[in-house]
């Protein structure tokens, strides 16, 4: 099947949300209705580096390709929109497994009202799926950039940590069998960008906000250099997801460097004064998330990992490449 | 350098134009203020199909990734905005030459008022780079697609063909020293967007548009599936660039079949009502491209590429991939 015939089978697969698409696929750009500002992120994951085949179906890197894209929105508080995608794919291919993988982003896409808007098909040495996230906004005072954290802020957490490396753990079958095997494999292949979290987030007062995709250690990092603070986290605190002491346990690891030190989990990070509290909650409790208070942001540089007994966590070796 | 690294020293080798931009790199996503409508296409170029290193300098790949997706925004009549880009990097590909691609691309950017809005690097099996470019129009009635094409409307392309496929063969040494080597050599290496003629093209009434970038016979052939009419090119009418008769004799091959067949030239191929004519000739002359009346579009389905003496033009092997 050639580049074009490829396209127009994707097309077919392919659905329009929403009134904003004013022209799709199969001219020479996609035309879209605005909002007052635009929102856009590009991210690409490619085999070997992102995912293997080995461990992830065709439906997974489609699912995974969107997710992290769709992540960097939810982060800054914006709703999604549009999204062009770019997919290589290795000479030879199979049809089928790109229609697959075509249809795991369109499932997604489809849970969160997103419009897949066209694209480009290349050839190229290996499997690449680049996706340029789009969202609006209708007033640039609602989103939450890395930058807004001030000394005194909560730092905050959404979900619980360590799952996704945990399931990679399990996927590379470092670890015998585990109890929620099935269940951290799929956290690890299938993560779910947490859009609506992270309006509801923004709405109800964040200072700053990203998503957990580089590890919690580094992420926090991100929002310290980018705000002009500290930032200090309560290793105690961090909200682990279930079935990762079990995995830590049988690799020879603590739980906490799965939480804190690796990545892929995208869940949000967060910083609010504390009289924002008790509308973050609320915003969470709507959003269907839970929302762990795990330190704060003082004056100063840089990131603290605390421990109540004074300890440290060798996170080397863990954090995200 | 890390990744991280090297994208805080591109950032550096970027520059912010216009009043659009709200937020530049270094967050989750970057925010633009919108115009009415958002004109979006993603294209990618890979090493080993779309460039090779041989013969491409890094500078080379930059420019030809963001002029191959802006000439998308050319062929719609919109203005170009604010691309984030993903350089998918292969393991230890030189820091210094990933710096030379980004300032290709930058120097692009700069003479057409874009702004480069953030990006993604990672490390792949082969150098891919893949340009989200937008763009905006305030009214999406001044859009021109590939489906507006009526019977009766004429033909026409700007400035000529043929060179970029001449440079090609130039690059590839198959032809002996050719006496404008080194033009057709860059015509090939750094196509041109043609934005400005696009704009002023679809205001002077233009009624499909579509930039040569799969060849002229491919191209025409896109827009008379998307009309829904059958589109006569008349090949004797083709503008042929300076130096492809040459090479092509040196070749063996017509010029036509570089003309006509192969791709990557990136003029505007367009059809409009006879009675814009003066008008287009107008608007071609304000944005300093020549303008060729070649053709018509009339009832029926599919191309015809007709000869004078009625003969036809083999153009097999030359159809671009």
């Amino acid at each position: 099947m050639g580049e074009l015939d490829l396209i127009a089978s994707f097309e077919e697969l392919l659905e329009a949300r929403g009134d904003r698409l004013v022209r799709g696929p199969g001219d020479d750009a996609s035309v879209v209705r605005a909002r007052g500002f635009a929102v856009t992120s590009i991210d690409a994951v490619t085999d070997g580096t992102h995912f293997t085949l080995a461990t992830h179906t065709p439906a997974d890197v489609g699912h995974k390709a969107l997710a992290t894209a769709l992540s960097d929105l939810a982060a800054m508080g914006a709703d999604a929109g549009e999204p062009p995608v770019a997919l290589a794919l290795p000479r030879g291919f199979d049809t089928g497994a790109a229609r697959e993988l075509v249809a795991g982003m369109e499932e997604l896409a489809g849970r969160h009202g997103v419009t897949i808007a066209g694209g480009d098909v290349i050839t190229a040495a290996s499997l690449t799926v680049t996706v340029c996230v789009t969202g609006w906004v209708d007033d640039d005072g609602l989103l939450v950039g890395r930058d807004g954290a001030q000394p005194g802020d909560e730092l905050w957490v959404t979900g619980a940590l360590g799952g996704s490396a945990a399931g990679l753990l399990v996927l590379q079958e470092k670890v015998p069998s585990a109890e929620l095997a099935a269940e951290l494999a799929a956290r690890h292949r299938r993560p779910e960008p947490q859009l609506a979290a992270g309006a509801a987030l923004a709405g109800a007062g964040a200072s700053a906000m990203i998503d957990v995709s580089d590890g919690l250690a580094r992420d926090a990092r991100h929002i310290a250099e980018r705000s002009g603070c500290r930032i200090v986290v309560e290793l105690e605190q961090l909200p682990i997801a279930r079935g990762v002491a079990d995995v830590a346990e049988a690799a020879g690891l603590d739980p906490i460097q799965l939480a804190a030190g690796a990545g892929d989990d995208y869940e949000l990070l967060l910083t609010a004064p504390p009289d924002r509290a008790p509308e973050l909650e609320r915003a969470a409790a709507r959003a269907d998330v839970a929302l762990t208070r795990l330190g704060r942001a003082e004056a100063g540089t840089g990131i603290v990992l605390r421990t109540v007994a004074g300890g440290t966590v060798d996170l080397v070796g863990y954090e995200h490449q």
